[in-house]
């Protein structure tokens, strides 16, 4: 089947036909009108390149170090909920995709599967996505457990405090099916632990997010957190030089892939001027409508340490199960090494400010 | 039925189903080319917004003071003339909506019910939306009968001396049907209370508006009226300065929702300017295309006090009577809520300028 | 029928629908890719109007002088070729309805019926549009009979020396029909008063318009033309300087229609410069893509004098001949005047650019 | 057939209709998401022409001088493969045409008959476009067999040194049919000469362009290049200035016709910096998008000194074989005509860059 699947936007197409509506509404959907949806991807389009020829391109290095390790390539798969939506096996089977692809999972709060489960298979280590709860000794023990199953990092999810509008899944009624649940936080009991994600009548506020954390909370959190500590969702940079400030080690510039508050700015659009903010002591990660290699290298020349993909591999997972996992990061790996050979860089340290013309 | 409508745009969708097609099309058109209408809501596109992360939205507030009276939501219902085009009550059926949503009807001078037979059914004081008629003692008799009955503050609407472009209205030959008149000018006798709003053969003139209004009059009227008095349907700066100096209260930042002249700035492009030229100590309120909770934020950000909307709440009078009004007015309020809570807003003060990127 | 036609724009579909292909395609098709001819209708678009309110406009006034007579509109019918292909009688039809609608006609040179038969149904003198021949004599013998018949001014259109690229034409194998000739050429010989008018083979020059008209020849008519002379179809500041050195009354900013070369500004954009340039000694028309009175209103503002409308009379003409025109003519008056009311403008001379604000 | 074809698009569409869907993908696609592909269109319509009336057209010259030789028109046949894919006779047909409209064929290294057996039948000395293999001395060998064979030029071809992503190619599964080969590259074995050009599993280097040519490589090929020595493939200015210093006679602005790295530039909007960066001492030609004889006058006005045709005449050739070709030119030389009538030029030293506006 996924042979005639040539790149990532195939995957959304092949997965649309396979899942059933739900599950495919809740992955593909974004918040309110999709506006910052689309302009995650629109915005890539207003950057264009500037080749350079005659480069020795025989042999192209993507490696890239994050916190002291290697990466082969530098995309990580985002932290996304509930895979077993997507595959029965749920997170188990994807962490077998991204053994394959020798690529780190962020694993979701929202997993499926526990985050020491899916460890147990991980060829590399999990990186542990958080939110932190209303009971924040719950979230301190599950710190803890995640820590001691090995995770190489922490990233708290900060654009979520209330419920974001999702019209298309409010419009199917989505629900998580019932035997399914947030396993990281089953201990909250099984009504926390499967509670719905979108408001309930009028009501914004979520059981599993706490929408009361402030930069108070993190540095309690950082005090907790020996592994690197970094903040998911931010969008201005001068959340980026508090996040600095706080003490953490990196941040992710994301608009939660347009699924948090619509009408933002594209990721894309939001990285310089957070780069240039922070200066260089600091990881800036980024996501948000990566499909080609050309988007990675767009976002490494705007100063991006390394990418997370998200709905991507999800469509990967459910088309194919880890195999699907494994070919969309490969398509994407030989995506960035083409990109690189095209405009002349030998590796990631070439890909700079100067191949990039604003258009308009 | 309204159960699977999750926002106001699919109010209108479910209008256009249940209506007949004189009622939609008068309420769904606008003038010329309707290059407004669609600039109405094309304008909020242009301005993105920049969350901030990590404040405690737990509790969010979004009452507003307006000429010293509290409204639970910065939204107001538009003035739209013949509910009963909506529904057979007409009026009377909504402002029981506007009573299940804690929201202040402005009356329009065309409605089908008398301002004083609705607002013997309100739970919170109308204001009045006034047109100036050629008669200008049928005028000052029909305000002080408002006054009388309880009007909260009156709207003086300026931007239609003539009648507008209506071309969709035209192609159907919309009239008001049979039995509906615009019960508040019924003294002008029948002929009058029912004339076409629209150009006759190729007559601009209508019998229910003055043509030769000037500031003078405005003089005139804000010595007949001790409540409140705003001009509604200013778009140039100037404009704004000249009701300041006449001694209005307040002013509305309208296009008459891209029903008067076509080719007009957005409404939401033009309020910065105005709100600049008339300082702090002036209302502002604005009107066109508010159809989202960001769309009350934007507004407000760029200096708005308060929003009217205008056709969502028609339509869901169509779709389910006062319920309807209640759940469009309800829609809003939660999405305001959400839209602050990710903004990290947790009242109405902390919405300001810096939340907006104007985008090109 | 044309009941239900409300706008400009509906007469063209009205005509599609009736007219044959090669008459439809002919009247509606422009140069090239159709970039101009759609430019010169969304570059309107890009200008927004800024209406102020509480001027009295219950009387409106729409006449203009220009070289020394009044029109009642700044609004005249554009020089096109070839009405029977619209109606039976063609010109002589047009011309009751420019009558109807107290409107000058500017007749072509490539009319089907001579100016001189017209002339005598005319209630207004036509104007007269130039092509130079080859043959010099021939041209100076036409100009004199059209003087001497009543013209009331002289357009010398100098977009075309070469013939244009027109595919919808080609497509059709677009020709004059058996019967039907350029009138006022009769005396070339009737081979060369129906030669086809778009390139034959590759063979892109034409026996009825000379490829080698220069500045210099504009002396030589100047010297032969005692009313009016105008040039149409400039669109470079440093041409209409050139026209005023040379002696000419007027220009007319024009790109044919878009039919002439594609890929030239539009009109309205084209205007305010060449306004500058030439200052308020002359007297400067436009056409191109007017079709709502707020485009005429738009053109005055960038300091027009008045107007020329092609294709939608011709359309009114094909769907209800003179009456057909005179309507489509009174529609345009109609929007006109709303434009002005909603504006507040009580005149032409109050249509300022103050009135405009450009979008982007 | 081609008669009712009436410019250069309506060929694509002709050979869509009449090609196997193998040949027709290969042929119009392009790399990636096709944004340049697009983008080398769309950009032409940025750029406004201003044209001058009342110069004397009646004589057009489109003749220039290159290296030399003077060309009938300012336009050339672009290197591209497998011509056998379009036509049984392959670039043995395409000659007929090149030399029926006159005009310069660039022979591609990958075409399917050699560059001596076409040379055979050329009325015009062929160009010869050149990748660089890997085995250094089959290229010398190569280059001088060419050169002894009569070709007057040689444009290197820089900008693939990896293989393009091409999705349309790759769903497809495109490859050489059985039994034609890159005639060129007979000598390095059939295995290597229908070596496929596209990525094979994720493999991303190519048997038959080398990956490792540098600028070193091009001072030897300068050496052994006795005719013009170009580069095609040039988008940024700093490596036009050295081309300059290498030696080189001229380059060719050109993004592989959107074929090689998707989100680069389009080439007419890289063209000024360029033309600018080298001064008027080398021979700057560009291709991409070109397919309007407006088109050349803009390339033309922004310094390029020549352009070059890719897909349309394939098409031609694919539609109608030789005469397709020559067709396809010649309309493109009527168009160039026309386009220079229309601006008042009579030879192109007359195409100016003031005869351009930049749009927005
Ligand atoms: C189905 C789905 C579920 C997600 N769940 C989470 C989550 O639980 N926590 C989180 O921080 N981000 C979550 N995200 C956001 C992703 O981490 C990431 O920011 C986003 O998907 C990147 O955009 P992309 O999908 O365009 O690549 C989710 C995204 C999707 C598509
Ligand atoms: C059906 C309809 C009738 C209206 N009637 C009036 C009116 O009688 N008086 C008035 O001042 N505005 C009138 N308006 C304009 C509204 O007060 C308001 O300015 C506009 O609807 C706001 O735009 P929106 O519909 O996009 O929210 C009317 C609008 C509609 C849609
Ligand atoms: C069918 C047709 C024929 C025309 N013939 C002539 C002509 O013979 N001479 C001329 O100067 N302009 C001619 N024009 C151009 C018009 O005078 C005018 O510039 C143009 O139509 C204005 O644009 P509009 O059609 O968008 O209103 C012609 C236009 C059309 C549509
Ligand atoms: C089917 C096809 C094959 C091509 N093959 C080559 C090639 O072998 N070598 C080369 O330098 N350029 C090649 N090109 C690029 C052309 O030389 C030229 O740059 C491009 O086609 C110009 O763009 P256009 O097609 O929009 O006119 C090819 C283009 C096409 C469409």
């Amino acid at each position: 089947m996924s042979q005639r699947l040539v790149n990532l936007d195939d995957y959304e197409a092949a997965a649309r036909s396979l899942l059933d509506e739900q599950a495919f509404e809740y992955v593909a959907s974004g918040a309110g009108s999709e506006t910052t949806l689309r302009a995650n991807r629109t915005a890539f389009d207003d950057l264009e390149l500037l080749p350079r020829m005659l480069h020795d391109v025989s042999r192209i290095d993507t490696t890239v170090e994050l916190f002291g390790k290697i990466h082969s390539l530098p995309v990580l798969l985002a932290p996304t909920g509930y895979h077993r939506l997507m595959h029965p096996l749920g997170e188990l089977e994807t962490i077998l995709g991204a053994n394959m692809a020798d690529c780190t999972l962020v694993a979701a709060n929202f997993a499926t599967e526990t985050f020491v489960s899916v460890q147990a298979q991980a060829a590399r280590p999990q990186w542990f996505q958080m939110y932190v709860q209303s009971d924040r000794t719950f979230t301190r023990d599950l710190l803890q457990e995640v820590l001691s199953a090995g995770c190489e990092a922490v990233c708290v999810t900060v654009d979520q405090p209330v419920n974001a509008i999702r019209d298309r899944e409010a419009r199917i009624g989505f629900e998580l099916p019932k035997g399914m649940e947030r396993a990281n936080l089953k201990r909250l009991g099984s009504a926390v632990a499967g509670a719905a994600h979108s408001p309930q009548g009028f009501h914004i506020y979520n059981a599993v997010r706490a929408s009361d954390l402030t930069w108070k909370d993190l540095e309690w959190l950082r005090g907790e957190c020996p592994v690197p500590l970094m903040l998911k969702g931010i969008l201005h940079p001068d959340d980026a030089v508090m996040a600095q400030q706080s003490g953490c080690d990196g941040i992710i510039v994301s608009n939660h892939g347009g699924r948090a508050l619509d009408g933002v700015q594209s990721t894309i659009a939001a990285l310089p001027a957070i780069v240039e903010a922070v200066g260089p002591g600091m990881t800036v990660l980024m996501d948000g409508g990566i499909r080609r290699g050309t988007d990675v290298v767009k976002a490494l020349a705007l100063g991006a340490k390394a990418v997370l993909l998200g709905r991507p591999y999800l469509f990967g997972l459910a088309v194919d199960g880890a195999a699907g996992v494994a070919r969309v990061v490969n398509l994407l790996r030989m995506e960035c090494q083409i990109a690189m050979g095209l405009l002349g860089c030998q590796d990631l340290s070439q890909i700079q400010p100067q191949l990039l013309h604003r258009k308009r």
